[in-house]
């Protein structure tokens, strides 16, 4: 049989186009028996409908787009393994878009999402701070975001992220009560949201101990892996801190290697502990005492609140802040 | 202004629906300079047109499919980035599918492609040694796919994968080197194209060097942590080998615990290299030597292939299998 089409099903079926076009719609009013019967021969000749056809029909791509700033890293493979498991339940199709920390790179992708590609988006932010224009278009065509992990404070929309202040707080806490009196924090950006709230609990508990709150043991790295090593040498040349909170995984590696180099022994002369959602931090040199993230959940919960809001046919979702706890797993690079 | 439509525009640039409508269209026979003010226009007034629209025009998506066995460990994590990192400079989307190693699961994915949704797929296999009818589809829909890492042998397609016959000869090669006698073999699968490949280089190492090749040190393992964890120990109670060759990273990290658990000391009384492309062996306990597998290159080549595919409109890629060479690490794990 030449490639089939509906033309050719209706006229094998002996109905006509448009009840079988119906066939394939979903709440249409076909009677069940006929609708299953164009199914069944549908398949047998290998018939489907053509997907731009009927989206243009019904204004619906059940596709959603997730945004990330970057790529290859647990938090944001663990987030995104649960953002795709919630819409695989939901039956709907994941893009996937990485700006590389490029805001021009967001609203790219944000321009080109616009027309009618997907319903909804879910973000984690990658220019705090520049103007965010480019997400108003998603108002204007009603396609509602959620962000989560890093987000704009300027923009409607309800954001997932972890509950930073209290567990960057307690991690000081914990490296304190372990006597270590000479912390260090070490950040990629303390600018932004994620890098500022962590800073202030550190700061905050800091002060509470009676420490002094030291500007100059604020650390902060670009993101390049050679640099990052370079700027953790330098830091203990000149600070010999006795501990530090790392408020991204990479910078503890970093702190590890520095110190398996230089015969730096943690805990003993330098205790360590860091924001990760490393599932492997029990076998590292030595035992990595985290603040883990609960990157999956972040991930499942933004997606189940996007899908809520599609299901609803809400066009945005509503400013909230939605914090779930970190959970802090003392080992042994934090031990008295 | 109210909501902005073709008519409107064609209104507002006192051009007909036709010319601006060709505006959008690649290869239209438009002059430039009014494809360059009907553009400007829409842009000021925030007009783009509908996808689907488009799409059913062309009939392209300029989209396509990533479809994975699993998600979230260091293999596929970066072997997507390669794949994400060549659809954006190809200006293509990416839609991302996770089987959870289910064929079915798998089918239900390429039928929900088949109806124009994406050009092309990029694909790890999820059910060797079962029945393949569904990827028929693709061929008859002149959807071009490439497999990379694991792929069906029965499937016309190119696949890009790594050179772990010899990786895994040169792996187990360089245990007896160290001086092991007793080396196991530590593998989720077997009889999957491959866990088979790379138990052949092994055992082909021992017949080489010597060595009985018994079949009671492969151990073979189920995908589930604790599974592994117990698997392990019983393979250290009964077998007490000096050394092994784990095909995949979770086996090597069970081991690590293991011998941490049990006061087993790396490398004096247990030799230890995996299959992997984790970045932080060196900090683990004690530094790991790996077979570093290529996955960002994996990922991107297979991206390679398949816009090559796409560009020169072919409606399938060749049989072909690309090697990609992984490269031994050497660290403490199996020092002499």
């Amino acid at each position: 049989m030449s490639q089939i089409n509906i033309k050719k099903l209706a006229a094998e079926l002996g109905l006509s186009t448009s009840t079988v076009s119906r066939a394939f719609r979903n709440n249409s009013d076909i009677n069940p028996q006929t609708k299953e019967r164009i199914l069944k021969v549908a398949e047998e000749l290998g018939y489907s409908p053509n997907i731009y056809a009927s989206n243009l029909r019904e204004s619906k791509s059940r596709t959603i787009a997730i945004i990330i700033p970057e790529f290859g890293n647990n938090f944001f493979s663990q987030a995104i393994k649960g953002i795709e498991q919630q819409a695989r339940t939901n039956n709907y199709h994941t893009l996937i878009y990485v700006t590389e920390d490029d805001i021009n790179q967001e609203a790219a992708f944000i321009r080109a999402l616009c027309n009618g590609r997907v319903e909804g988006v879910i973000m984690s932010a990658s220019g705090e701070g520049l103007k965010h224009s480019h997400l108003e278009m998603l108002n204007e065509k009603h396609i509602p975001m959620v962000f989560f992990d890093r987000y704009y404070e300027d923009v409607e929309a309800t954001c997932v992220t972890g509950n930073d202040y209290e567990s960057s707080y307690q991690a000081t806490k914990h490296l304190i009560e372990s006597g270590c009196q000479k912390i260090a924090y070490l950040v990629i950006n303390k600018r932004i949201s994620i890098g500022k709230i962590r800073m202030q609990g550190y700061l905050d508990a800091l002060k509470d101990a009676g420490l002094p709150a030291d500007e100059e043991l604020v650390v902060e790295c670009t993101n390049d892996k050679e640099d990052i090593y370079r700027t953790v040498k330098n830091a203990f040349g000149h600070l010999k801190p006795d501990g530090a909170l790392a408020s991204v995984e990479r910078l503890a590696i970093a702190c590890l290697r520095f110190c398996q180099d230089e015969d730096i022994n943690i805990p003993e002369d330098f205790k360590l502990i860091c924001f990760s959602c490393i599932e492997i931090a029990d076998v590292l040199n030595p035992p990595l005492s985290t603040v883990k993230q609960p990157a999956f959940e972040m991930g499942a919960r933004a997606a189940e609140v996007l899908f809520e809001a599609l299901t609803s046919k809400k066009t945005a979702t509503r400013k909230e802040l939605i914090l779930l706890p970190s959970s802090i797993m003392i080992r042994k690079s934090t031990e008295k």
